[in-house]
């Protein structure tokens, strides 16, 4: 019987539900097992009702979860040609519902991989991890080699795909990590530097001024902010003349605010905005988009992008076993939502 | 004998000269007496050594003052081939040095109007006033019919002329006005509203929360801010979600802060950027920046472009009289640095 996990519809708690699909689909539907879905801090804010996209899919009323994984078709009406049993599929659109471990859902949600990626976690982590990282990199600025780009919190999955994207267009990127026990630390900064990251610099080595020191002798030209209040201030001040600031988050909470200095703008002629991955990749077509996907799965079986190395847990979903299955998955939800320092991304690995 | 205002290059003095020009022109030179040029907050910038581009011009190692005017050519070079005398001509770029009553320059620096304006004043303010207001409207947000804008230091003739390119799109125009005696202000308001203006508020109005609300209501998809600090925040919380904030400057002081909310990027959308002048006319080829010239005379000499009905003062500069010059124009230019409530932009008219 399939599972699935939900967010009330009335407060921030996460139900676990056992639900049926119907035995004879509907035209135009096919019905998926899920093989991979990721905990994002997206999910984070749809629980928090703080996300302008809601939950797409209901069971008893409460919006299924998930907004990013990877699935394999099971069945498809007679009339669905896209598609067929075996596929492995992406969602193409926000607001799928991927924390459960069936679904039967339009065709037109779906988006096929034309190549099975070598690891699900990463296919789970296309839409929300891997296509956002990019179109940071595109889409937000122009950025030509020798050019830098900073980015907080800076073990995040995102930041860490940002790295690799960047290195393809000889830009450099400047992670700003958190402060953090000196051994962690170093391996923090070696598993970054690894990758491909130019500078690693702590919160505290950016706020004291050297480290901003050390930015501003950069050609800052692209900086992610997912913090805001003074660590996004701080990012704001390494930017070089007519840089781009970006906001992707606010980790330091909701009521934090960011001071502009009257040069920031006028003097230096910056330019700040928000990011919203559905935005960007909207101004694709949905046929671009698969092209998308179909050359990141690619890039990543011959080797040339990398999971983030600083970024996955993986959570097991036991189909067979639904009360196992509901204590590790809220479990993880519960460790997500804590936000602790040094948490990997987790992603659910569906257990057929 | 000719003479010039220029700016110490050691203070911020002004000096008044008295000095020679060639009577042989270089290849490609022509000579021009100057007819007027206004005195603009950008002038006290560069006054204030806070603007970007310095003046190109020096006597006695002094750079000449005046980035906007309009001439006549008196003579020319033999080479010169699209400048003849009797002319009129503005700066091609900024920087010129038009406070001086004649000059030698080169033909490239200047760009003659195909049909003479009925009043030089406007002539005189074209590239600082009039196309900077038609690139506000035009280059820093898509607007549709029925959209608004907000503009504060609303009674500036750059708003003004905001207002009258805005009614050409379908665009209405909020003007947030500084506090002043109530009679005063209803002169103001009826002035604005004359003009074409959709509503007039003033500083406490919006700040008190009731403006606000009337903004809030409206969809405001662009709010332009000269004063910055608290007042610029308010323009801020004005805008509509997807809304553009272009700062133009920071009448606040340069040390006013402007505090962003965790939602204004993120969860509204915006964008913020500040707005150059120079940049924005540099996207239009020479041939093109010539066009929309002659086309905003062509407007203004069939009466559907109007001088500002609030904003212009006219200082004359008897070319004859050098001592009685030094005095007025000295004087005007304290004015213009004293930057008192309600007073009206100065142009200088030269008395040849």
């Amino acid at each position: 019987m399939p599972h699935a996990i939900t967010k009330s519809h009335s407060s921030e708690a996460v139900a676990f539900h056992k639900f049926n699909i119907p035995d004879t689909l509907n035209p135009g539907h096919v019905t998926v097992k899920f093989l991979a879905a990721p905990i994002n801090p997206l999910d984070m804010l749809v629980l928090a009702d703080r996300y302008p996209v809601k939950p797409a899919h209901h069971i008893s009323g409460n919006g299924v979860l998930g907004y990013d994984g990877v699935g394999q078709v099971t069945a498809v009406a007679d009339d669905v040609t896209g598609l067929a049993p075996g596929d492995i599929v992406v969602p193409s659109r926000f607001g799928l519902g991927t924390w459960r471990t069936h679904a039967a859902l339009p065709a037109s949600a779906l988006q096929k991989l034309s190549e099975a990626p070598k690891d699900m976690a990463f296919a789970a982590i296309l839409r929300i991890t891997v296509a956002p990282a990019y179109c940071l990199v595109e889409d937000m600025a122009p950025l030509r080699p020798g050019d830098w780009i900073v980015v907080n919190a800076g073990t995040s999955a995102v930041a860490q795909m940002v790295t690799q994207f960047a290195a393809m267009r000889g830009v450099r990127v400047a992670h700003i990590v958190r402060d953090r026990p000196a051994a962690e630390l170093a391996a923090v900064k070696n598993a970054l530097l690894g990758l491909g990251a130019g500078l690693v610099l702590t919160e505290s080595e950016l706020e004291t001024g050297d480290g901003l020191a050390q930015l501003q002798a950069l050609s800052v030209a692209l900086a992610l902010d997912s913090v805001f209040g003074k660590a996004g201030r701080a990012l704001v001040k390494a930017l070089a003349p007519g840089g781009t600031y970006v906001q992707l988050g606010f980790l330091a909470g909701p009521n934090a605010q960011l001071a502009l200095d009257a040069a920031d703008l006028f003097a230096r002629n910056l330019t700040m905005k928000a990011f919203r991955g559905t935005a960007q990749l909207g101004l694709r077509s949905p046929a671009q988009q698969r092209e998308l996907c179909d050359w990141f799965v690619r890039m990543f079986n011959r080797g040339d992008l990398k999971l983030p190395p600083l970024g996955l847990e993986r959570v097991d979903w036991h189909v067979a076993d639904p009360a196992a299955a509901e204590w590790s998955v809220k479990g993880a939800v519960e460790i997500a939502r804590a936000g602790v320092l040094g948490q990997r991304k987790q992603v659910l690995v569906f257990k057929h």
